[in-house]
């Protein structure tokens, strides 16, 4: 049982998640989205298929079925690669109970993971808060684009773990949410999952934040990541490079919020990530909340102008103050990527 | 007569300005907008008022609420003093038919000052194409944000005006346009009067042209002004600072389409310039098409959630390449800005 995604802000309708094909249709109509969820409703996707047929041709045949409901996600091949692997040596008779205690292992580590990204993100905040002095009680005001939060997530999320770990000891801060165009995942998830939660937070265009910058409100930028490269380069939602940049020139710390399953080692840096291009639909139609309070879709690009909608866009490593991973907070380097992945 | 341009680009809705009430509501509805055109529609206003009382306190008290329907305007304060000044040594009874002469000397002023404009930027743009070398035929790259074309002047536009001149004499340029979130002026006027003159464009993302300019994809940044101040920075529709962060990040030449009326010798730089907060609904409500063909208004923030809707920022006269007046093109420097106003 999770929400419905695409259905938020407006409506919280719930969906069953209760065999392979709901898993896969959920993950393919971005009912479920983020890396982590999406790679733990794979998961239990497959330990769904394997309680209706345990052979080594459905295993195979149900992985595929599901890695195609979304073919980039690095992380849901991971997930599904990981049950496998788990099962493929047990005899079928074995194997969906062994697939189903895979899956709740998956979401387990990644709760423990977005918790340990959420204190180090939080104690970041903290001496951030020291170094600008002065009012003590004054909100620390935190800058975050698209949504790396528990929408993403199992539970905590990534970049918005903070928040949620620094409002349960009293520590308070406000979010400016970038509403993210063209999805609006900033306006329509993170604004309605912060709010919830009771962190306060303003929604601003995502023109606004070089201005918010130069204004000096602007104490630190925490943003998720969708890949990182070997070198530290950062791939995540378009938009991410401009804040980046405006950090850069105002002194404000950029934060990637990075679970190390999402370093790519094999991407040299960030020439080697290719950028998915999406329908310009997604720019050209809006959807949201008629007065009647039913949802709708309006076109705000005229008839016969072109929309171009690449999804992702790049940060250069010097632009990033940190990357913080589960294990700890490195700098975007070469050389600390490499070591964090041999002391593991 | 005007368009209304809060109701493009799917209606076309001819407004009367015929009275200071009319004109003054035209320009705080944004049903008017753009630095020339608000000042057009300014001068006709007091010129409407003065037809009513032409007496020197009714000349005081309409030109105070003329300008206060749009404050960061200073071409309004301009265009306003202009007839002020003009209409002030005269009797009331001759105020009214001068403030009418003022204001259409004002317009035709216009015109030609945007053509001058267009000229120079053509003229930047044809030694940008010999500069990049390669296929002459492949269309130029150029990215602007908001509207600074037809729709914001009397005609011709500022910002836009060399595309329609390179497209009379049959020099391929491809515009790329910023929808300009929160009031989209790029993706419902700009792409309006592009398509409406059959110039290649393609509506992106306001996150996307960091993007775009490292994967060189953008030729030039061309954008308008509300004001600029005795140093050269620059004031201009929120978002604007992102761009020219991410082109000078690039090299790629960053102009400010200027007429020498929005230079604002009284501003000594930035921090002399007030930034508009404007209502948060412009931002938590998107106005378009309903699959249906009416328009609609819809909500995309959550019940509950704040907005914060700054209009304009502020970019720093280092990260502009040049400003493109009608008297010729000048860095953006304290001396050159001195120097066009002495050589007048």
């Amino acid at each position: 049982m999770t929400l419905d995604q695409t259905r938020l802000p407006f409506e919280q309708v719930s969906i069953e998640l209760d065999s392979l094909e709901s898993c896969r249709h959920a993950i393919r109509a971005m009912q479920v989205r983020g890396a982590p969820l999406i790679g733990a409703v794979g998961a239990y996707g497959l330990a769904f298929g394997l309680r209706r047929d345990a052979s080594d041709d459905a295993l195979r045949q149900d992985f595929a079925e599901l890695l195609a409901s979304r073919p980039t996600a690095v992380n849901l091949r991971w997930a599904l690669q990981r049950v496998a692997d788990r099962v493929r040596p047990l005899p079928p008779g074995e194997r969906s109970a062994a697939a189903w205690h895979e899956a709740g292992v998956i979401c387990e580590q990644d709760v423990a993971c977005n918790r340990a990204i959420g204190s180090h993100l939080a104690a970041l905040l903290r001496e951030q808060a020291l170094r600008r002095g002065g009012d003590p009680t004054r909100a620390l005001d935190v800058l975050t684009h698209c949504n790396a939060g528990r929408l993403a997530t199992i539970a905590y999320g990534t970049a918005l773990s903070p928040f949620y770990l620094l409002a349960e000891i009293g520590v308070p801060v406000h979010v400016w949410v970038d509403e993210t165009r063209p999805r609006n995942q900033g306006a329509s998830l993170t604004a309605w999952e912060l709010g919830q939660a009771g962190v306060p937070h303003t929604v601003i265009a995502d023109n606004a934040g070089g201005l918010l910058m130069m204004q000096g409100r602007v104490d630190a930028v925490i943003v998720g990541c969708d890949r990182v490269a070997a070198n530290g380069d950062v791939a995540n939602k378009v938009g991410t490079y401009l804040k980046a940049l405006a950090a850069h020139a105002h002194g404000v710390p950029f934060y990637v919020a990075c679970p190390s399953s999402t370093i790519d080692r094999d991407a040299n840096d960030a020439a080697a990530i290719e950028i998915e291009a999406r329908d310009g639909r997604e720019l050209s139609h809006v959807s949201g909340r008629l007065p009647d309070g039913t949802t709708a879709q309006v076109q705000v690009i005229p008839d016969g102008s072109a929309a171009y909608n690449p999804a992702f866009d790049l940060t250069p490593a010097a632009l990033v103050t940190a990357l913080v991973t589960e294990r700890g907070v490195i700098p975007a380097t070469r050389g600390a990527i490499a070591a964090l992945f041999a002391e593991h």
